[in-house]
């Protein structure tokens, strides 16, 4: 694909209210940059007319490829699709498909006024991309030497739509093709895996390499460009193994967003139940995993033990071990997880109890966490000293990662 | 305050490949809009001076104040300070202060170049905002007829520097005053507090009166302007208190952000305990309460019974109830706030069951949920039925939101 300059257009009032977080910009960002597609400028408007008709204009002026996100649909008027058709100088004409299905929808009880069926008006000559997961359709078209995506605003529409319809899109523009693969990192921090790949990075151009800062994990993206998938695959793989090689074990998987998703998928490989008990991360790791579809396959539960009691009257541990070594130790982190494993009955019991603050216990410093794992043989217990300096939502969320690294080391056979 | 159109440019190169979501940008929205500072645009470029020049002129042909996030500190060679300062014709000079606290940090034992000192170089004549959050300081200026401001990006630093040194800042520069509460509402959607107050907010200026819609609930948010802060409240509080008596029992709170949040403050006022028992939650309940500090005063522990298993085994509930009437039933939600109750030893137990999806269970539809709450006296369960065409995280969500609706009424001597 030749250098593509993008700009996303985000319209919607409530973004400028503070009210929504722009999330689709970074998704659709993220999409894009992963067929090699620069996106240089993010750009929010309200449902205004006038801006949006000079923030389109700024966007022609330096933009190659101009995606729209919201402003579509009958709360706002088709505002996006009305002032983009015109900066364009393209008529509305309606989609007889389009029209259709939204005639359908009311059959399925939705109200509709006759300023719905205005969505099924869409620019003369686009590319249609139909909405199956609400009802305004998305659309793309080239005209003056740039190419418009309009996508709608609601994250659950606009980001399936953008991957199943705007990514071959805009695929089927260039001959050439963009594939893009990452590695994710838990251990190691984005400085040393830029340090330990600088000069290879530096000497690279096609394919190429860089890492990315995450949350509470980093990642290493390879990039390739070619004439086919294929021969871009081909182009990727050598350097992917090599990374891999360099990087060990701290490498969790291929593709993958989280920890828990990579713990999933050998799971998939390999069935195990398990079950958590949690202190200080609240219930954060159950959440984690059952965010996923099919996590009841694996997950059996857990014991939510905020409190000393819980700890003694559900999880069964001995109180007087807990007055003698202190609710966060690692003794009573070594019990956490197995007596969850022993009350669920579940192959592998995960346990973790800590201080995520602002307030300390007096013993330890906030940041002090326990974090263990017990299977029927053995049971393993990591302390870690994250920082007093970090937020709560920090502690707990590196607490839940240390828990789900431990379980991908046990299914991976790596020692945990 | 005068009208004051407003622009944030966020800078980062991490935001435009999709790795980073710019928070930000909605909550220095949301921080201005409650002032009555109208946000106009949002803009994010790379870390790259050309473009961050272009943009910086855009923004000063149409905005009266400029806010930029991002781009201060070493890492990014104080990008956005060098290119604002050259744009506004302003020279950088040492600021000792921040020389000298840079230095302490040192001591600390962290590691700094010289190149990190240069963080202490600030436009001249500027007001300083001291980062007690982080390193990189922040700053605001007026010159050509305009307001800048800049603001280190991190959130963890931006947020709170800009509520504790540019809000105040700003509200000096005004002898008018803006004043802002919201009411929290959940039952009742944005759409019908639009009709409710529709008339009304139409014949009013000041105060004014607006609805937002949030993720599972929305808000009425009332803003007066006045040359006090105490005359701005006058205003708003009969506003308040009318708003509230027509909205009846469904508001849930006046300036807090979430359910979980309004039942802290009325357990803070009325200590009692409970505790959770999750199904299709998967531990969100948990989670959520627990990401309020102080949260282990109130809240015992919980058990995510995700299987039959637990249900029966932990909970102690008789696995022929749960084989007749099924896991997703009236009976079993009923069974899991009384047993959660029971063995934890909290005053009120909470209970979810239910069908988040994607996958159905061949006799309810995904979206089936049941929500209970158990008290010393009694119990008592809602039926959901959220709709099969909601995401999983939606339906999840919404039945944590209506289990802490229960324990806000029964907390309020509502009905439940």
């Amino acid at each position: 694909m030749k250098k593509i300059d993008t700009e996303i257009i985000s319209v919607g009032t409530e973004l400028l209210l503070g009210h929504v977080t722009n999330t689709d910009a970074r998704d659709v960002s993220e999409l894009l940059s992963r067929i090699g597609v620069n996106v240089r400028w993010h750009t929010v408007v309200g449902d205004n007319p006038g801006r949006l008709r000079e923030s389109v204009e700024i966007a022609r002026g330096r933009a190659d490829l101009i995606v729209t996100t919201g402003g579509l649909g009958p709360t706002c008027d088709d505002l996006t699709k009305t002032v983009l058709a015109e900066a364009f100088g393209l008529p509305l004409v309606r989609d007889e498909a389009e029209y259709a299905g939204l005639y359908d929808f009311i059959q399925l009880g939705r109200i509709f006024t006759p300023n719905n069926y205005a969505q099924a008006d869409l620019p003369a000559g686009c590319t249609v991309f139909h909405n199956d997961w609400g009802t305004a359709p998305g659309c793309a078209f080239e005209a003056q030497g740039k190419i418009v995506i309009m996508m709608p605003g609601p994250p659950c529409e606009c980001v399936p739509m953008f991957r199943k319809y705007a990514i071959p899109y805009l695929r089927k523009l260039s001959d050439e093709t963009i594939v893009s693969h990452s590695l994710r990192i838990f251990g190691i921090g984005e400085s040393t895996v830029d340090q330990i790949f600088r000069d290879e990075m530096n000497a690279m151009t096609n394919p190429s390499m860089a890492p990315y800062a995450k949350e509470c994990d980093c990642l290493l993206q390879v990039t390739a460009k070619a004439r086919s998938e294929a021969e871009a695959e081909a182009m990727i793989r050598p350097v992917m193994d090599h990374a891999r090689e360099k990087l060990g074990d701290a490498v969790y998987g291929e593709d993958v967003e989280t920890l828990e998703e990579a713990v999933m998928q050998l799971l998939k490989a390999k069935p195990l139940t398990f079950a958590a008990a949690e202190s200080c991360t609240g219930g954060d790791i159950a959440r984690r995993f059952t965010d996923l579809p099919g996590a009841s396959a694996f997950f059996l539960g857990g014991v939510v033990s905020y409190t000393n009691g819980v700890k003694a009257g559900v999880l069964g541990i001995d109180p007087a071990l807990i007055e003698e070594k202190g609710a966060v130790s690692f003794e009573v982190a070594k019990e956490m997880a197995e007596r969850v494993r022993a009350i669920t009955g579940a192959d592998l019991g995960l346990g973790v109890t800590g201080l995520a603050g602002p307030d300390g216990d007096g013993v330890h410093e906030v940041g002090t966490v326990f974090v263990s794992m017990a299977s029927a043989e053995k049971t393993w217990v990591r302390e870690l000293h994250l920082g007093a300096f970090r937020t709560r939502s920090f502690i707990r969320r590196m607490a839940g990662n240390h828990a789900f690294d431990m379980l991908r080391r046990y299914l991976t056979g790596l020692e945990v």
